[in-house]
């Protein structure tokens, strides 16, 4: 080890500002710098004596090489480090869809690029994509999108990130590190105080888009959410196929996916309903079609074209049929999503693992973020694939929208 | 195969009555002597032409030798075989707790025994345990009861399974195979036909258990137990230690395991209120004389004390403490849990995975059970474990509570 | 009830042939009118006397009117219940994608339909489509391949369906009732046999179609998985853009998803190297063309190109990228999917619930199919979207794999 | 918020040593004073320049009123914080059993208390305990140990404790942070690291605790937990009656549970098996006897008596029988088990949750200790019940245990 830091020459100065200590940033940063076997030396460190103070900290960071130190740097800039202030260096790319070899990815936090000497906010930040400077504006494209000639930014010169701290203020529920997904919880409480902050956004016409997977239907919860359509909790809806299918099934059948809606018996024959279903849709066109005729006269879809609740359906290979709004090219699904998401007040996320996670991949980390599914898998996996934001709750959806819905009504 | 068959010349015929096709009963027959490698023969089948008539089939079964045809015929026994009329045959148990070689292993479906030409019905009936015969008395026993000189049944004669039959009713919800472990099933429906045969059994003052596990005060469901006590939902209350200190925890703190029953954050000294929790009620004697003296002045061990409700608290190794009314010798628990077993009409189980083992364990047949745990693999492990009967819900108990009271209320 | 009887005066016929008393056909024909509240009288029933007889049962089905007896025999033809000999009736699709309104819906079972008297077996067939005539042929297709003026099969004359019996055969894995989904079963033996079939497959040139997900590269379980495409095991993989990408991330960098592949330490910048893997495959056109040039060495994806095993890199909303093999649009990739179904003698599922589920909807009931993965959820969203064949296995395929590769050596 | 602070008059200073910045011990201290809405100040911050060196930080806490800072200090002090240099505060037991109000509760980490102006390190130490002091020794001691008259340490005073840091050196399996329970690690990868410590910990003639619970005999690897007994790995095997019953069932009749150990198929009178074998053992009077007359020749506690490995079986309230050394008071089956923990190297946990916890609960946090099991909630829960150093793996130990045998070998 000894040996191992002799051989570090290549150095670079880095600073840290803001509530460093606690927000755990200048600790993930002298981690990283240990699990990358990189060395550091601190210059100084100004630390905040009260509560409400902001620290800052300088310090040298030493790797092995250049490569090592750039890779480093890298880590370190995500983790809310800035490198002496120089401009933001960008190339262009060869090809469409050829990103060049050193681009910059991106994070899903607040992120600034220097233009000119000047700090410019890059739009339409998502995580694990590239920034293009076009006009002296920088902004955050997936590789897919980036055209041969796009200047896309390279290295970590000019760019600052600014990961979320801890909030100052009493706790609420998105303010504590939810790093477990543990059922044990006191999801009671999560409810009432979740109302309130859904009734909050709906007070300041903000938005929130909900996410749900067909269990909703399976489950009963289905007239809560679309009594939350109703009640105007819902400004987006993001599903898939089978959700929109068999809230239609329900309507026409009273099944979905042929398991039949009180008792759970599931025939054989009832997987037919769910493609008379699509077939019905078809033959009238689009599910706003069917909803003018008086062939859907209630339920979850209802209520989004009642209510011009827009909706992106994205469709997945599982599907049947699909629905003639089944959105069947993913990337074209995922481009309509985007649409919606960068001025999301909240999303919230339910029983659907698939668009859970591909919503998480577009979301900055501003957004208030809830995902709620009893699978506790897909909670890990929505933090594993970097959605750190998400309060993840561990419960049945199919008694959450309900308990949901009954709190929010006290709010009325 | 063919070979092993002519070598199959020990035989016995029994007999199947009952709606046997329909309750698969004769096909688990049939099924259950090609997995062991015996063979049949069908001498009549009189089969009930319509929905409510009754079928009766007679067989010859054949194995490769006595023993073989030994172990079939204890296997078709559990599913309701009846072998040839006899008088059931003892031995006397050699020493305590040592049974004959053997020995019948019980069911826990209604089981009669032949004695004297006479079926009697064995008392207290439950699975894996032994027949003793006292008086012309048919008692079932667990082999630790079991005294040198019991005349305890053995062999398969002159026993007498009737393991239960699909209802002919119209659907109920403890009318289907439940067999598997779904969380997509409609919830909100089974909790309003839950709710209906609560009310049921409460009108005709019957009794309901419910087994319920720490995690009910962590989500906060405490309060919803507590209410299902006070409207008179629960006749008796099985749990363990941490059951009992954390509600106590929570009405003395405010706090279940040291995490706030609101934020849920878990404080480092948190643990401690458990403890003092523990040392609050030494210095009283009881829980019952915490209540008597004002210490605890609501939560669920409280109601139970006011509304007259006995509970069991069941020790196990990973007690703190444990609580001065927690039953530290297991078998002595178990003991104490059969007291009440065996005139409950239902058995709710939630958020206990070694409870509600423990108690369908001791369960007959005919108790409506239901478990609700949002671990699937707890509802698996208790149909694993012969539990067959119990309606597994795969859901969150920290929102089932509140919304079973939510439906109950409406049938006041 | 009795008054309901009364009111059935709408009847037909049906026959029942095979092991249908203890394949339980009989049980769930019976078990499906009471739930329907259908009525039935047996006619005859001819019971095979020893175990390899075949019985008979006819049957009268009374409905409540004609709707209700064409629901009723609906499911009991999917049970496979052959109703009197007539052959099938067609009606014209009326619009591209628009079925008739009495579609039959198909079942996963071998078909036959009865054209010009003579039974026709269904040609690809497949659950939850349709079945067109075309020049006395019947084939099986999706809603969405349907056309104006195809004759589509109406009704439920001239059907029917082969549901699997129960083996004959002393038990093998592939021949128990595998309904539950308990971790808690010898899956070391399991492996041994599954190792045996895969070797029996692959002595008589069969197909071995394997589905995985990207756990199969986090886990490390990637190195086998290689090598059993290297052994011969694997005709045909199924996946999507994450698997490629982390297979080819770790060979050029050694971490899947930024996670190192010995330490399991994630990095922030970790992602990164996703996205870097992504760009070096768009550079060079194709994985094919980055084993050609030397830039993949080794991995999953080498072996399939080097073995000329070909794969389906199915698109989904989540993906980054995708890689430019990956199909996009998700009903082109299901039928990239279907092209390689009809012949398969075995699918291996493992670590991917939406790869897994899609699968399983193509698949007809004979394939041998074993369904690997941690998550008791996807075993059992498999079997609720009836996928019944499959051979759940709820156990860490990061573990199976390279015990499965250490069970074939052994036969090698 | 700014009121709030002026209240806080009361106040007490603190220092924090080591590598308190990036072990997080500082920021967890600061998290914790605004969790609790205390407030603080920073005095000195002298911070290690380079990674080896060490920081210290001094602070004033305030808190609103006596109480409340007694609570902060309580907190800071389990998190590593020192206060003013004091001799330690004992109150006497008043009565067996019952602590005195402000008892001081343990964690399981390294604890110094100060006597007569020495620190002296507290013998036996494990979480949610009690010191007392005797013949100016300190002892950790469970509630129900306490005697009357026992000077039980009171308040904060003369109390150190010291959390773990950070290791320095390159990463192994048991640096890292777990925080999380995903299945998406480099399973293959830790096995190897795993091996190799075990590995070692053999070659110091160390000692290696393994917890198991009857899922190991289920899935078959039996065979391999009885093989690290043979090689030498196992020092100390904690389990339960079902864990014995099983292994012994399976020698004696090739099932576990009336499980086939090939098939997996359960039969009805399988469970009788089980309760054979349970008298077999009480007919000879114990495992030790029945491996001594030859009745059972293989499997786990076959080697355990053959290799003189002790055995700890505790008791549950779901146990049949149970066998003759099954310790059926619980707390004195904790008692027992804690004989063989304070000198444990590793404590290895796989397939029981109840036994996990248990023994979690009784960890000293310096133990090497990994927790292998196939159901998420069992690792989430054994770090919610604190024992925060395990490192948890979400795998199937039906597979892990092979695999470990496996790497085990390579090393001889």
């Amino acid at each position: 080890m000894e040996n191992a830091e002799c051989k570090m020459t290549v150095s670079e100065e880095i600073e840290l500002k803001g509530h460093i200590i606690d927000s755990i940033i200048l600790p993930r940063v002298l981690d990283a710098i240990m699990d990358m076997e990189g060395d550091f030396e601190i210059l100084s460190l100004d630390v905040g004596k009260k509560k409400t103070d902001i620290s800052t900290a300088r310090m040298v960071i030493r790797g092995k090489d250049h490569e090592h130190l750039d890779k480093l740097l890298d880590e370190l800039q995500m983790l809310g480090a800035v490198l002496p202030v120089k401009n933001v260096e960008t190339e262009v790319a060869p090809r469409d869809k050829i990103l060049p070899d050193k681009f910059y990815s991106t994070t899903h936090h607040p992120t600034y690029v220097r233009i000119k000497d000047r700090w410019m906010r890059a739009k339409d930040i998502e995580m694990d994509c590239t920034i293009v400077i076009e006009d002296e504006r920088a902004i955050c494209k997936r590789q897919g999108l980036v055209k041969k000639g796009d200047r896309v930014v390279v290295g970590h010169s000019g760019v600052r990130v600014e990961p979320p701290e801890r909030s100052r203020k009493p706790m609420d529920i998105f303010g504590f590190m939810q790093s477990d997904v543990s059922p044990e919880k006191p999801i009671n409480s999560y409810i009432v105080d979740l109302a309130k902050e859904m009734n909050q956004i709906r007070e300041n016409n903000g938005k929130i888009i909900v996410v749900a997977g067909p269990a909703i239907v399976h489950t009963g919860a289905d007239k809560s959410l679309a009594e939350l359509v109703r009640m105007g909790y819902v400004q987006v809806l993001f599903g898939g196929n089978a959700l929109a299918v068999m809230d239609i099934e329900k309507q026409l059948f009273g099944t979905s996916l042929g398991m039949d809606e009180h008792t759970g018996l599931v025939l054989e024959r009832g997987y037919k309903s769910h493609l008379v279903a699509i077939n019905e849709i078809w033959k009238v066109g689009s599910i706003k079609d069917a909803v003018k005729r008086g062939i859907i006269k209630e339920g979850i879809m209802y209520e989004c074209v009642k209510c011009e609740v827009p909706y992106v359906l994205a469709g997945s290979i599982r599907d049947d049929g699909p629905l003639p709004e089944v959105i069947t090219d993913v990337m074209e699904a995922q481009d309509e999503m985007r649409k919606y998401i960068q001025d999301a007040d909240m999303v919230i996320m339910t029983a659907s693992m698939l668009h859970s996670i591909a919503t998480g991949n577009l979301l900055p980390s501003w957004v208030k973020t809830v995902s709620i599914d009893i699978n506790p898998y897909v909670v890990t996996r929505l933090q594993d694939r970097g959605t750190s934001q998400a309060l993840g709750i561990v419960s049945d959806p199919g008694m959450f929208l309900p308990r949901l819905v009954e709190e929010l009504k006290k709010l009325e």
